[in-house]
């Protein structure tokens, strides 16, 4: 029954406009659940999906906050963070190391954004939306530390299932590295971290190093 | 790997015996994407999962927040909410509805309390506990609508699935107003949404009315 699910089609029947918009917008977002992440859990059993990821990221931040370099409004993270992937239920989710589709993201997020926000009362249709501009820009302390959590996610649980998707993907440590730069730019602590697992996916095996053509790159002046 | 992960290992190669404590309290909380609820996505496609569960709940609350009858601090809400079901990683989702294992919960997650937020750090532990005993008990007015977002929740996804996990299980109108109570402890306008989806419920002949003995009990004086 979930095509169902309009404004209209729960006004006429429950009243109250504004919390129908509401409710609408909270049974579209759950389509969540159905959109598949590259990431696997780390008892290697499936793929996670984007409410789940979601929510690890918020969990995240919750016990990680005192790690970002500037001072961060928690609740404002955790907003960000809760409606960041939203998106994905239009846009798909875009693998991080695939060149081609994130040529073509920005377009399909913004559009996707552009009515999923919409079905929120206008009031909180704008919120939501700056929250999710604001989150994609990283100009702000906010915006920074939530994308280190997304993107250390990942890095995690690449690291923790034995390279995970890295290898079947043809990832190298530099593709790993030029990723994974917001985590240090929100927080040195966390930034260590990062190069430390990647580091030492290398020396494991789980990683490839950088490609002959890239080290030879990064070495000329 | 996974079950390699206990601070003592990570800090080994890692260093950073606070930052590792926190790592294992995140790898092991991931668990919970891979405990099953019996509620079904709005798709009907399967059950959703108890982390899928706590990032819904959570946006619920960012969207709903303003239908609470008392003040709320929101971040709070959201903490509480983030974390309230950590614990069935080690007791198991109980049905709301299963009267014989709900004797055996209290203890079982009490337990399960003591053991996963013990791995954070001491004064992680001690607020991350404060705040799942305070969702327990339901005496604050953030407990309270953070409960009222984890009943609404199945209620509103049984109603838009034709009656989801209600008549399987024999559950009546009865059980489900119980069991939707602290939602009017905590929001009159959700509360009112609760009891027309339950009356719309029995007259679309997808919940059972209460039981012919119940009915009788409820009119006796």
């Amino acid at each position: 029954m979930s095509e169902k699910i309009t404004a209209d089609y729960l006004e006429s029947f429950l009243g109250n406009r504004r919390l129908m918009d509401q409710l609408t917008f909270i049974l579209e977002a759950e389509k969540l659940k159905t959109i598949l992440r590259r990431t696997l859990l780390l008892d290697r059993s499936r793929v996670e999906t984007d409410a789940e990821h979601t929510w690890q990221l918020a969990l995240m931040a919750l016990v990680l906050s005192e790690y970002s370099d500037e001072p961060v409004d928690l609740q404002k993270v955790l907003k960000m963070l809760l409606i960041h992937d939203i998106v994905e239920i239009d846009a798909g989710d875009t693998f991080a190391y695939d060149s081609v589709a994130r040529v073509s993201q920005v377009e399909r997020e913004l559009k996707a954004a552009d009515r999923i926000f919409a079905l929120l009362p206008l009031d909180q249709a704008k919120e939501f939306r700056a929250l999710w501009d604001e989150f994609e820009l990283k100009q702000t302390s906010e915006a920074r530390f939530a994308n280190a959590m997304d993107r250390m996610q990942p890095l995690l649980h690449n690291f923790f299932t034995n390279g995970g998707t890295w290898d079947s993907n043809g990832v190298t440590a530099t593709d790993v590295h030029r990723r994974m730069e917001p985590i240090g730019k929100a927080s040195a602590a966390l930034g260590a971290l990062s190069d430390k697992l990647i580091a030492l996916a290398v020396e494991q095996g789980i990683l490839a190093p950088a490609k002959v053509a890239e080290a030879v790159g990064q070495k000329a002046p």
